[in-house]
């Protein structure tokens, strides 16, 4: 299980988008693998939850509103992430196709962790056994302030990562989830690059390319 | 979280029962709760996956025939359990109530781990993630030889503790599993008893009773 990480660390890519929500994280997802393919690099987007049969279950269920506690919900996002690893993230990488993951398991340290509160070392197990061990190769942190995120996140009938309706949630929450991200980024700079999610679509694109394709030596 | 495991030790009293397929668990489960009902002994019965609004939701996906891998399978598993343990038994024992789980943590790591081949550490780490800690006071093992257990189960339209119907599974699975189970019982003597599940409904509940009245003192 551990063959991935520890044998193939430079020829490994996979790329992913963190953020709260109305950081623009699904519309800068596509643009980058449109971005990547026009430099040539064969890209796969994934989405979480979800992205297998038993991911689509899953997602109904967390986007349902069955009541559930917080380990609960950590841990059907964590059954989730172990489908879409074992079939279909680490064979793309396997067969050398980039992967750009709109969210990944720091979307859960952020929301199950620093937003519902959850033992951190706790939850980074819990990747640790979904994923086999797989560590992003670069994460981008869209950050936009999380009163910002709201406004326009409001715009549209969207649901939290927790699977919660994004308007039940409260202002606190999102901010402890923000900080969230940005203690994590901060903790690993190389891993990370964070970028102002607050500007215009085409600057937020061109600001993640110039980080994206600098880090992976692309050009 | 570790509070009930480090504080409550000697209230809490979780019974567990476990075995394979045909050892007749549900039968003996519910005749136990009654024998601790005619001792004064109030107690209730727990069965997994289930027993919650989001655990039943999740038991549809573990018993339908969706494809998910192991590990997949492994989280789904925790994720019903640990609603189960925070909704249903911590706040049952913390109030005194003993509980009596027809199947629990062990039954993971036999299917999971000894029958499915996942790394029994992992499966640990997850099982003390959905319980918080909580290990049961008592576990009795039903054994049974597989073959023996398949002829009785072959009656009854079952589905194993993995999901799948128990016709699909294989000979040696089933018998990777039983050892799996005496190893578990061999390595911890001190929580479990091992109970020959071949004789008779009667001898076994017998059996059964003897060893929890003398394990919990009840008399």
């Amino acid at each position: 299980v551990d063959n991935l990480s520890s044998t193939m660390t430079h020829s490994v890519k996979l790329i992913t988008l963190e953020g709260g929500e109305g950081a623009g994280k699904t519309t800068q997802a596509a643009a980058l693998v449109e971005r990547l393919r026009v430099a040539g690099v064969e890209s796969l987007l994934v989405r979480e939850p979800g992205g297998t049969p038993v991911g689509e279950q899953i997602r109904a269920i967390v986007k349902g509103d069955t009541e559930r506690t917080p380990g609960a919900e950590l841990l059907l996002f964590e059954a989730a992430r172990a489908e879409l690893v074992e079939t279909v993230i680490r064979p793309a990488l396997l067969a050398g196709t980039y992967v750009v993951a709109d969210r990944f398991s720091d979307s859960t340290i952020a929301y199950q962790g620093f937003g519902r509160g959850l033992d951190l070392d706790d939850i980074r197990e819990a990747n640790r056994i979904a994923t086999g061990g797989l560590v992003p190769d670069l994460t981008i942190l869209l950050d936009i302030d999380p009163a910002h995120g709201r406004a326009r996140s409001s715009d549209r009938d969207s649901a939290g990562h927790d699977g919660t309706q994004f308007e039940d949630l409260s202002e606190s929450f999102h901010r402890s989830i923000a900080n969230g991200f940005r203690e994590l980024a901060a903790a690993e700079p190389e891993r990370w690059r964070t970028i102002d999610a607050s500007g215009t679509e085409e600057a937020v694109t061109e600001a993640i390319w110039h980080a994206v394709s600098h880090a992976l030596e692309l050009g």
